[in-house]
């Protein structure tokens, strides 16, 4: 019953990851039948099971990015959530923030706001073509009321790889905090935020951690303060008027996503157990046989770091003459290949790559993908080309 | 395989409900296994299947609460995610809110907190230790500066249903907004924002719509425009720093949980055709057939109002010389009953009980609760009380 029928080539894990591993489809409905109770808001055995799940996976994703603590850890609906809850939780009027141009739109549309809300002051570092950032450009930034550097792990257009460790150690060195945000990231590449120095990490649960869709969550540095995003009831303290100090309550107000927690948990698990590093490796080099196979296709433009370089599963691309909607139009009625088209959210990455006009074809492959699928994809790609060239 | 194994007496439904209709959880596996792409995000197959998951939901949804138009609807992860929403995106500094002291925390805790952030004016009317409020209190506490009405529908403690309708009627009459926290009466009593007056709605989907854990929603009149709890990536505008203005992407940043909302589009559809009257009837039944039981029974104190009056499916009590706590505990463990003990995240609404200092075990009941189950739990209850007193 939890098969998955693969109707087509599935090449947009960057958006959301699929099919999941049987264990989390499993999980989510063994805990809808028998303990999706309301964890933390009863003391009978089966809210004390709901409960239990969520400890569990936040121990699971204490472990897979080095947290100490677990209660470190939010649980959000998604990385939009999570980095709304660390920027507006933590920004104050006339701070400075530093965050990059290849910033998704969830963390650009949050700082626009502010910044015309309470005078916040942002410097975004500009990258190259390939999505690259010079780490003495962000150090250049800092002034004395920078308060928060923002970097994105991954550029979610380019699949550059940011240097998160060496941001993390020049914000040490400044006492600036890090926000990383680890959408394309979390499950596919290392993240250790002791190691790396990040104060905050927001991550979703339905990429690169194999979790359902309405997860996500925010590492918050056990000597940070944040004002919640949401207050409300959190079944404990409960006749204190304002939100309770302790962790997790603190962050996480209102009844949580028992059963997608539960999945979440299975897809953490299957993450550890293949392993960050053997996951990263399988992806990069799905990325570069698809590379190789498009390289010297004349007319095809591919987007990011060049071959033999470090990046996350995605690649984009464009093709003279062809719209990417279009393009992406034919690969799924045609072809059965979903894959992104048009525009990403990021349209600072979109200017540095000089797509801001044509948009962009994204494939992007995951734990999943498989090499044959990855020649599909280049052999539609180029017989479309050729149909194209007639 | 969704059959549901029953293991004891379920009384937790205020809460969450539990166990969902067999289409529920159906719903949620086979939109984790075939559709849940990210909606709004790709243009294939998949996320277009996923796309239309969302639009039925919001359809269905728009239906059962006589909403004109579906994109009014913004989807969250849970009520106190809604109420978040309405307060902090419409109130201003100066302006004065009118609440109840039934609100919940979701509603408390926030206004507790702009009051102190933004100098917001609050007051709450006081209701009766039955819960109720008189409606010429709300207008006699009308400010020019009031801007915003806040209704708990159904109180959480009491079950108390509150004119929402003569509220909304006085509400239109002075210009003011209503906000309605629809938690405790979403799928269970009538609700019609058109007929009501009501200009904003948050209701759970887990509750009385019978969905699962990680849903909920906003309904946000067409002449309102609302600050976003959330900026971010909408898969719309792209290009745009700001949060676009068309709905639900204004309001929806960040990809959404598919296979929850395709599980509570089932949810929605059932209570659609058992029918609002029809599951009212059922529960008030339920609870008037509970209060009988115990009535009589000395040492026993029901809170809410008075049997024969209407009340949503919750019956709070408490024991002379027994702790909440203790009840609840050992229903759980020798009768296999499942309820809520302690305090309810609604301290105005205990102190009007005059439980502040006890807190009270809260039984609640569902569409799928049957009178044999609040049998059992009466006569759980009096054996309790028997042996307490010897």
């Amino acid at each position: 019953m939890t098969e998955v029928s693969k109707p087509y080539i599935y090449l947009d894990h960057a958006a959301t990851s699929w099919p999941k591993p049987p264990a989390v489809t499993e999980a989510v409905m063994k805990a809808m039948l028998h303990d999706a109770a309301n964890p933390g808001r009863g003391s009978h055995a089966m809210a004390v099971r709901a409960s239990r799940i969520l400890f569990d996976t936040r121990k699971h994703i204490a472990k897979l990015f080095n947290i100490r603590n677990p209660n470190d850890i939010a649980f959000t609906s998604n990385t939009t959530m999570s980095l709304n809850m660390a920027i507006k939780g933590w920004v104050k009027p006339g701070d400075h923030v530093i965050a990059t141009s290849v910033e998704h739109n969830s963390v650009r549309r949050p700082l626009y706001y502010l910044e015309h809300q309470m005078q916040l002051e942002v410097s975004y570092i500009e990258s190259d073509a390939a999505g690259k950032i010079k780490v003495e450009n962000v150090e250049n930034a800092i002034q004395s009321n920078t308060t928060l550097i923002i970097v994105n792990h991954s550029s979610n257009l380019l699949g550059t790889i940011l240097p998160v460790a060496e941001i993390g150690a020049l914000a040490k060195k400044h006492g600036v905090k890090l926000l990383v945000d680890a959408a394309q990231s979390a499950g596919i590449i290392p993240v250790d935020v002791q190691g790396m120095g990040i104060h905050m990490l927001a991550f979703p649960g339905h990429k690169g951690l194999l979790g359902p869709q309405g997860t996500g969550g925010l590492y918050i540095a056990p000597d940070m303060e944040l004002e919640p995003l949401l207050h409300g009831g959190t079944g404990s303290q409960s006749e204190a008027p304002h939100q309770p100090l302790v962790r997790p309550d603190r962050y996480e107000a209102g009844t949580q996503n028992t059963p997608g927690l539960a999945g979440l948990l299975e897809g953490v698990k299957h993450v550890a157990m293949q392993g960050v590093d053997n996951i990263y490796e399988h992806e990069w080099g799905l990325t570069q046989r698809l590379m190789e196979g498009l390289c010297e296709v004349q007319g095809v433009h591919l987007l990011g770091p060049p071959r033999g370089e470090a990046r996350t599963g995605i690649v984009a691309l464009h093709i003279d003459g062809i719209d990417p909607s279009e393009l992406s139009f034919i690969l799924d009625q045609h072809y059965q290949i979903a894959v992104r088209a048009g525009f990403h959210c990021t349209p600072l990455a979109h200017a540095a790559a000089g797509t801001s006009s044509t948009g962009a074809v994204r494939a992007s492959v995951g734990a999943s993908t498989t090499a044959d699928e990855v020649d599909a994809f280049v052999l539609a790609i180029k017989e479309i080309r050729e149909q194209y060239r007639i």
